[in-house]
């Protein structure tokens, strides 16, 4: 069998995690189990034996994020940019284009970039059924085992077994989220989970999008044959791309298509939709408590504390979840889990900024954090990865210092060039042309202290973008 | 009538109200309710009709902050500084010894710093009636009409009417804090909440501790014969003072004398005791819930948000207290507020610095607060009051940039003394020795970037300091 090419989706903008995740950074970068972002350990689960090099779905906006996290842990693979975002059914058809490059016939995996999977081996060994049942024609999707009667998720009805050695069935039918009672009844009959991820040939998803959405197989393709490469990306073409309808790929395919299969899946998975999921997949005291960072539980049980910038003390409290990070703080019951979006979208209309940004802010040449702000002055700390450069730019309404604290940095001041190190400082008059290097072999950090009447980011004129947003 | 002393106690490091409340920051200190302190609203209740200059009692360690704060409101008045802490005895003790300088039979109201007065007028009153009473020789508690059978305070049984024009009567028990049960007899009788604030004349205070209490009567009139006057502060003498049994007045006088009486007081009196009566003083709208700060409640009841720093967000949560500093966080049960103590004890075993000192750091010139941290670097936001100067010091293991982001500095380096104004910088280089004074009539604020291989706060070495700290 050829190996597997594994397309992961990782356009969306989650906030069901939010204040973890934000629009900038959404659920799928942030480390929200382990140490790693669910998207690096998606990658890492493609044993190499099975898998091919990865292509990555994602929106243009993420697009160093992406490279960034895959550098992080040694993965390459293609990264293909979104213009914009129009569900999945075009990122799977922009993935199959890319697949059929390699070969018409390739077997596909689509996966998403934010669900946790606890059993990796048991996970290697249902690719490879699944894999194989693809390569008869089978459009095959992970069905769940279901662990509880959930009405958060669609369910599969299996039929009888088209590919017995591996387990795989028809699908009878996909059902929509029921209620309560309808699930304990799915789950009495054999029903699973509708997972949202699944294999199949380049070929046969190819022909189903032509036959069932032919303005997207043709948006996908045109967008793809006049996509740029720019960076290391693949930037799809924006005006064909936006011809594609807005439709998920159950409704636009998997709900019609007369291959669909299914194959059972009991491999630990969770789409780790809210908190309350977190919270399952933590490890927890007797009490059920489970704390991440520097917290206290006193007098409480089936408390989550999440803390990542300060002490988090929970006093006589049961079944909280309490989410800290450096502004904004989220104090949620555990079973409201699901309501977090409309929290957000609450905080959208109050046009509060922590709804949808960090104060930490990533860049392709590293990050920078805003740790202090007055009425006429704000303090930054400012990161830049070796071998990076800022662009060349100049402020109209603010002065700038410069205190490097670690590394060294290579600054051009108008007609001059000067290398600052540890413990040197350097002024940047306001309208003067500059631009950070740094040269070296470690991050550069510096502290920048900033004084003028107007201190808005958009008071910055690039005159040279190594990273082409001039 | 003569007008009446005010002695003000505030020398205690409540941390019932954490982590707002810090013991480097107490209570009666913050702003807890309005815009002032409850110590500043304490001074501004006294009428100056009825009341002379107060006079504060204080520990050393928060005599600048009673300065400030004094100085805020415009108050002036004598202030004591215990060098520790020896309970309500002996600091009732140098308040008759301050109050008999100014004449033998002075009449003194003892107020405690961190109470609430709701009816400002109804205690005016009160004040006026309990004073006349003092003037013929009693001690006259204030006994406050219970507004529910609490459990957290002592009662007083009143018995028959001695000053029956200001309704003042004879103390026929005081009890202690009783059961529910025994709480809901006690207001079916009549008894009163003892509030722990109270009128005397001097000399019957006097007489009465040199009765009952020689040991303490002796320290304090030596500790205030002793003391020494320095920088606008009476220091009372340590030596002396440390041989003060700690005993509290009400055990040490009021439960014995012959004097006592009581005066009933309907004044919307709170003890601001915890994070529950903080809520119950403060606005709430119709589902119970108040916010100070940046904060959102949704599907929540009975919900106090206080929220210094940051956005702070509950949802799906009832009855719960949230108090977000810029590094701490508490989650408290609405029916756990006395228990703030013991998780604050639990903090200190657990050597958190949290549980004692804020990130914002008062000083006699002015304040200073850590903005960012690495390894080799500190950042800095420092503040200096008009007029105010540092002390002459050097450190062994940093240097220091500074940056001058509003007003103007005087900077001694070494030999040198240079003006830096705003928008301007200096570097003080390892082992320099220099000197920071704000020569203007606005606050200076500058940011400084301190870098090295130690950053401790004990790494300074000062030659020469206008606060006699050298």
């Amino acid at each position: 069998m050829n190996k597997i090419i594994p397309v992961i989706m990782c356009g969306g903008a989650g906030t069901r995690v939010w204040p973890a995740s934000r629009e900038t950074m959404p659920k799928q970068f942030i480390p929200l189990l382990g140490k790693l972002s669910t998207f690096q350990e998606t990658l890492l689960r493609l044993d190499r034996e099975i898998f091919a090099e990865p292509a990555i779905v994602t929106n243009h906006d993420y697009r160093f994020l992406v490279q960034e996290q895959m550098k992080e842990i040694g993965v390459s693979g293609d990264i293909v940019l979104e213009p914009e975002r129009r569900d999945s059914a075009a990122a799977v058809a922009v993935g199959c284009e890319l697949a059929s490059q390699r070969a018409t016939d390739a077997i596909v995996a689509v996966f998403a970039a934010d669900h946790a999977v606890r059993n990796v081996e048991a996970f290697r060994d249902l690719c490879r059924k699944a894999g194989a049942a693809a390569a008869q024609g089978y459009v095959v999707t992970l069905g769940i085992k279901p662990t509880h009667p959930a009405t958060g998720y669609g369910y599969i009805r299996p039929g009888a077994l088209v590919v017995p050695e591996a387990g795989v069935a028809k699908v009878e039918a996909f059902v929509e989220k029921p209620d309560l009672e309808t699930a304990e009844r799915y789950i009495a009959e054999g029903y699973l989970w509708n997972s949202g991820n699944f294999f199949f040939r380049a070929d046969v998803m190819r022909s189903e999008l032509q036959e069932y959405q032919p303005e997207i197989a043709a948006a996908a393709e045109e967008a793809f044959a006049r996509a740029e490469r720019d960076l290391g990306f693949l930037a799809l073409d924006r005006e064909a791309f936006s011809r594609a309808p807005k439709i998920s790929i159950d409704y636009a395919v998997m709900e019609r298509t007369r291959h669909a299969a299914v194959i059972p899946a009991d491999i630990g998975w969770s789409d780790v939709g809210n908190w309350h999921a977190v919270w399952e997949l933590s490890e927890r005291d007797q009490r059920g408590n489970s704390v991440r960072g520097q917290g206290v539980v006193m007098d409480g049980q089936n408390v989550h504390i999440r803390s990542d910038d300060c002490l988090t003390t929970v006093l006589g409290v049961d079944d909280v979840i309490v989410v800290t990070t450096d502004d904004a703080v989220l104090v949620l019951g555990a079973q409201h889990g699901d309501k977090v979006k409309q929290l957000v979208d609450d905080l959208k209309r109050r046009k509060l900024k922590e709804a949808q940004e960090h104060r930490r802010v990533y860049r392709p040449w590293g990050h920078y954090q805003s740790i202090d702000n007055g009425e006429r002055h704000q303090v930054k700390r400012i990161v830049v990865k070796p071998g990076h450069k800022l662009s060349l730019q100049k402020h109209y309404h603010r002065a700038e210092h410069w205190i490097v604290v670690r590394g060294a940095a290579e600054v051009t001041r108008d007609n001059e060039v000067l290398m600052i190190h540890e413990n040197e400082s350097i002024y940047l008059p306001m309208g003067s042309v500059h631009r950070l290097v740094n040269p070296g072999k470690i991050d550069l950090e510096l502290i920048e202290v900033q004084t003028g009447s107007y201190l808005g980011e958009d008071d910055i004129v690039r005159i040279e973008d190594l990273y082409h947003r001039a």
